[in-house]
């Protein structure tokens, strides 16, 4: 963060604090009417370019000047080339910031609020919204349920890992912060991993007290077991493989679980005494089996249904997708998994799916970053500049040099 | 039922009414500790025979006259002898009758109570059960979650289609009935198939007011059917192609669809407008492809995925098995099934699967047969005296003259 | 418009049809910017009078042309005098219409639409909004929870009984019909009475099977046992002394219980053999004693604990005011009641209160009504003109010519 | 136990380990069939006599050897005289220890396993046993839902304030500890002050990143707030005047609030900015106002509803009962009080009430405890010999030298 260039562009300018609410930062006022961004170019591919500023297109829009936007690792999927992103989509889906305009038809905000944004974009007026169900909004992106910021096929909305983004719906989608600067990274994580992990344990169907076996220990997989420790788990268990992830699990309260070590099933029963009441896959489509390298795209559901007891239930926050043409079997680029269904008949489990209704969690998820019971900022890896963000995407996809999670300011440090 | 026999055996004599609670019903008070039971023999091949009468085993047990036990379509897998069911076994888990006995453990109930049995025998005192999941007991079957009457694997509990049975923890497992004969076939079902339907609707998420698709319209799918209806679905579709059934779902306000004009899930989209809330698999593992002949386990799976809108919610009551020698292929004999998942997930849906914890409903399903607002027994297609059970499980097994719900009376006509 | 003044009526004209989404329906397109509305005068007085027609004050607004507008009785606080109203006031919170005119925010409405409103005025974007609890939104009514159209203390809102009404935040509010007039009179009573019943067995923690009592029958009464009904209510008890009430309330498949012939606690015990599962407040704090002329505001509370069996649940959807100048005695003017708390303790009794969440419900309800399986129309008693809103507010008052629930056209028959 | 009498208490010789599963514990075997227990003598007194030891009178009983007994704040109600309680019943209705004998119908535990009581004796066979509403068991304390041990009106149960109790339906009502020693002092919690506290926060609908406001920080009310913690509330407020126990909040993680130094509701408020999200009542029928020594049994739940926020919810575990002779008005002899219902229902908030179904939760805290996540045992001030008791109580009565939590170990030391 140090090395933050000194920029051409007024925008990087030191000066330029987030408490700026003018819409370039600039003191001269000039309205030069471009941005920094991160643009998708193709395949492991982003450079950052200039790109138009947003612009307010319906009343209840609201511009913001982005203060932090996070790098998740399902931009990685875009990154890889293994989906149709196009060129120049502008990346970013957990983005926070201060309002520096708004549309004539927010009620609620106003220029110079600080605000954090679920990934998903939601109109908060359609069935599924008014219903708690904001990922599967129908109101933002036609013949689909639900929308982002910044990703393929959710919708038309640029991302985040630039210096300003419009922001849909504001009123509905915006959350409101603490203003200045405080708390900036645990925020950040509002956007989406801190929720979405916390979502997974949502259902999974956990109450507390109860034991979980969380089964990935990436972000995602960290903050669903920090929301168990969290919510009153008695006992949870993380698997990976990674050393550096299960020393984090552990940090945290949990009991670190190496899947390479044996099966983890088995360890964790051991562990427990006997299977556990619910179980998390925080892996996704992408799982592999326990060489670490092969792709097994059912294993850890699979595995989920083997450690969880009877009557207990699974939660699956983690992505699968209808089609992936890279998948390593005919069935699986169909989006097509072999269950063990018998089985989980048999226990009686209970499944829940999808991606996270962000709104349903953020505001108590704020409220415990604001009172210090939680600071899930401790799964951050790096803050970067936005000029730096190529770099991170390469590092980040190579999994080198610790790059877990990378928080890009792109109008500069805090 | 008309063609009962005059009978030999003073248990047959119509003066035995299920009110006489001496242990044999003669008159004689004779004790030959001998009654008639449906006896398994071997693949396709059930008999009636005399066995030893039940004794109190345990201080909490309580022996039944028993007024009516139901042949159950799951009885036929035992028949049909794709199963480890042993020569011997006395059938029948849908059991209702009188007490004759009870042990000195027992508090609630007494010498001349009429009872309906939940299928599951359960012991009231495992963690399971004090959660309200009696399907799940820990405490009936060591090494299994779950016990019933006179199944293969669900413990050491001879059936009910017999004269007499013994009941376990019968103040756990018994609820009392209105004394007397009313409501008996409506009553009989409370043992497990108009539970088991409404369990659907419940593992499903249902809530008043939405719109249901039920798969399967044997016995335990109309009961789902009809408990959409009773509990105020705006819509019940049901796919089955057998007309009689889907002429039945029809009679009780739902909209028949034949699966085999063609693609059920297309149909309903139609029909409703759009995808419905829920879905319920009334079928389970031996489902069959649009020829209605060639199994295809995943089949009604995926079609509910299909058919269910983003948020919605699947209900699978129907039976599937960790284990299947005589599954078509090599997956589904390892009760492994490939599910859409990616599907699943994109729109968000949660599942719930199991046995019915028959407890949870059976009290309240009981004063909707009394008020007069529910009458499931529609269903019944046959009363019959036990002696002519042999020929009604041929019949039923082959699906003819209409066999669809056989009630036996095993101690003659009420 | 302005030739309504002199004509005989020309709202009555059959070509004046609710299809027809000009502003003014008149076939010369004059915009006089005057409609007529039922005008609060003073005490015991309302007029129809000519007012400023209603425009587009926020983005988010629509324009109604009102087909239907009921009169509450609610409305007869006011009307009697017995609130802050002021004079100039326009009635009516229960409205449904056309759209003729949106404002640029609207994304999922359109003129021509044919939708009903909450009576609660809610804007979708605040904490409660988002959480479903719409009676209760902080951005419509500054410094306090909650809004409605055409009421004192809820917000700047002028009422519907009038022939076209400005509509705030209307994709969030408004629910679409399907265009036409079918079922009108069942979905006028989707803004208001009937989600209200239906909340009442929410609050009161119903599920399907159980017993319920509820007290009074007057609309929203009954609309809480028909609610009782469609949701699978194994017994409804109704408790009333008006006999036309109480046979509406029989027709539907209640048990009458008259609160004059002897204590309707003791009643209720006896016809349903033991205490009820729920019971529902519909009477509010205007409740009388045995006498029916007396207030005696905690009668219906206090029977309500009485009556419910341990573990059981109240549900008060019955309108209690925190300040009531008219009220009996000090401590009623004060908004206290005295209840039976001990008594309350020790069965273990969950409460709930408050005003109803329209959207909760007015979808699924909606649903009911186009399949058929509900029809709470059979509550409204008259279909009038709008002339005739002030003889119609003074017999309903009056109780006279079994004027229960007016359906106002304002526009004409439809 | 004999030699007991004459001993220099060869109960707290080390020797007498719980572990020791004979009857007597002497090494003679010896069964002299008495014992020594807490003996109501009349107000304000009580001594420690012998008595006969329990017996088996069920099948399903189970007799332990009380490890530890606790003093709870409900016995002083008794202790003062201001009950029912006659001469000679035996005190104490939270109890663990260690199974000395098993009626022939015990199925799960065995002679040796230590168990913790729910204070609630239960039969888990009637109808709000099998939905988990232990504590309002109908089968074991004829007339009316729900029993205790050793406590006036709730059944005919002595107290485990004695070196052995009768356990009824011990399978269902015993909680199996790890064997040994270890947590004792937390495990013993977990019969009544524990899971009641908890049961507050649930009662009141409490969801985790809420605030909460507790009301009353004795054993209970900390326990309440230490829920909070343990479940994830983003703040919890903490209202008493006594020093040590606010201390004892502000240690674990709350925020303390003296009601005497101004309204306890303007105090959060302030604190939290604005209304809280959930309140509980700890305090019960003989809340004092703000004096702190004049009784004025509304007041803390007027504050509750004051201090919540519109949507909130209210729990009220603290006990109110139906009869309180000496209460300090006639309204409140009759256990009725005056709410400012008017409010509640403004605000819409929910209110649940009733003793604790301890075996609800007391299964989860015990792994809590286990796995050192809880250490409930923070609040308890004195472990005491059986025959300190009666000094005990005085104290515990006076509120004298720190006494707050006592517990006594009537076979001595462990």
């Amino acid at each position: 963060m140090t090395t933050e260039t000194k920029g051409i562009v007024p925008l990087l300018d030191p000066a330029s604090d987030p408490g700026d609410t003018t819409v370039n930062g600039s003191s001269d006022n000039k309205m030069p009417g471009k941005m920094k961004a991160v643009h998708y170019e193709g395949p492991f591919k982003v450079s950052v370019k200039e790109v138009e500023m947003p612009k307010i297109q319906h009343p209840d829009d609201a511009i913001i000047k982005v203060t932090t936007a996070a790098i998740c690792g399902s931009d990685l999927h875009m990154y890889q080339g293994r989906t149709a992103a196009e060129t120049g989509l502008v990346f970013g889906h957990e983005n926070m910031g201060v309002i520096v305009e708004t549309g004539p038809g927010v009620t609620l905000l106003e220029k110079g609020d600080r605000i954090v944004l679920p990934f998903n974009v939601a109109d908060g007026r359609c069935r599924n919204c008014e219903e708690g169900r904001t990922a599967f909004c129908t109101g933002v992106n036609p013949g689909f349920a639900g929308g982002a910021y910044g990703y393929v096929a959710m919708g038309p909305y640029q991302g985040g890992q630039a210096q300003y983004l419009r922001v849909p719906y504001a009123d509905f989608n915006g959350l409101k912060l603490p203003r200045g600067t405080e708390h900036e990274a645990d925020f950040a994580l509002l956007a989406d991993i801190f929720p979405t992990g916390w979502h997974g344990l949502s259902l999974a169907g956990f109450r507390p007290g109860e034991s979980v076996a969380v089964f990935g220990a990436g972000p995602v997989g960290l903050m669903a077991a920090y929301s168990g420790i969290l919510r009153g788990a008695s006992n949870v268990y993380v698997v990976d493989t990674i050393p550096e992830r299960l020393e984090a699990a552990k940090k945290i309260g949990c009991v670190p679980v190496d899947f390479k070590k044996s099966d983890p099933v088995e360890q964790i029963i051991d562990l427990n005494g006997g299977m556990v009441d619910r179980a998390v896959d925080a892996v996704g489509y992408q799982a592999v089996d326990s060489s670490g390298s092969k792709e097994k795209p059912n294993i850890v559901l699979d595995q989920l249904i083997m450690v969880t007891r009877p009557t207990g239930g699974l939660g699956v926050p983690g992505l699968y997708v209808p089609a992936d043409p890279g998948a390593p079997d005919e069935q699986s680029k169909k989006g097509q998994i072999l269950l063990s269904f018998g089985k989980l008949f048999e226990k009686g489990l209970s499944l829940g799916t999808g991606q996270c209704n962000v709104k349903a969690y953020n505001r108590y998820l704020r409220d415990l970053i604001i009172s210090g019971k939680a600071k899930p900022s401790f799964v951050v890896s790096h803050d970067i500049n936005i000029d730096e963000a190529p770099t991170a995407y390469e590092k980040f996809d190579k999994r080198i040099e610790g790059y877990t999670k990378v928080l890009i300011h792109p109008n500069g440090p805090l």
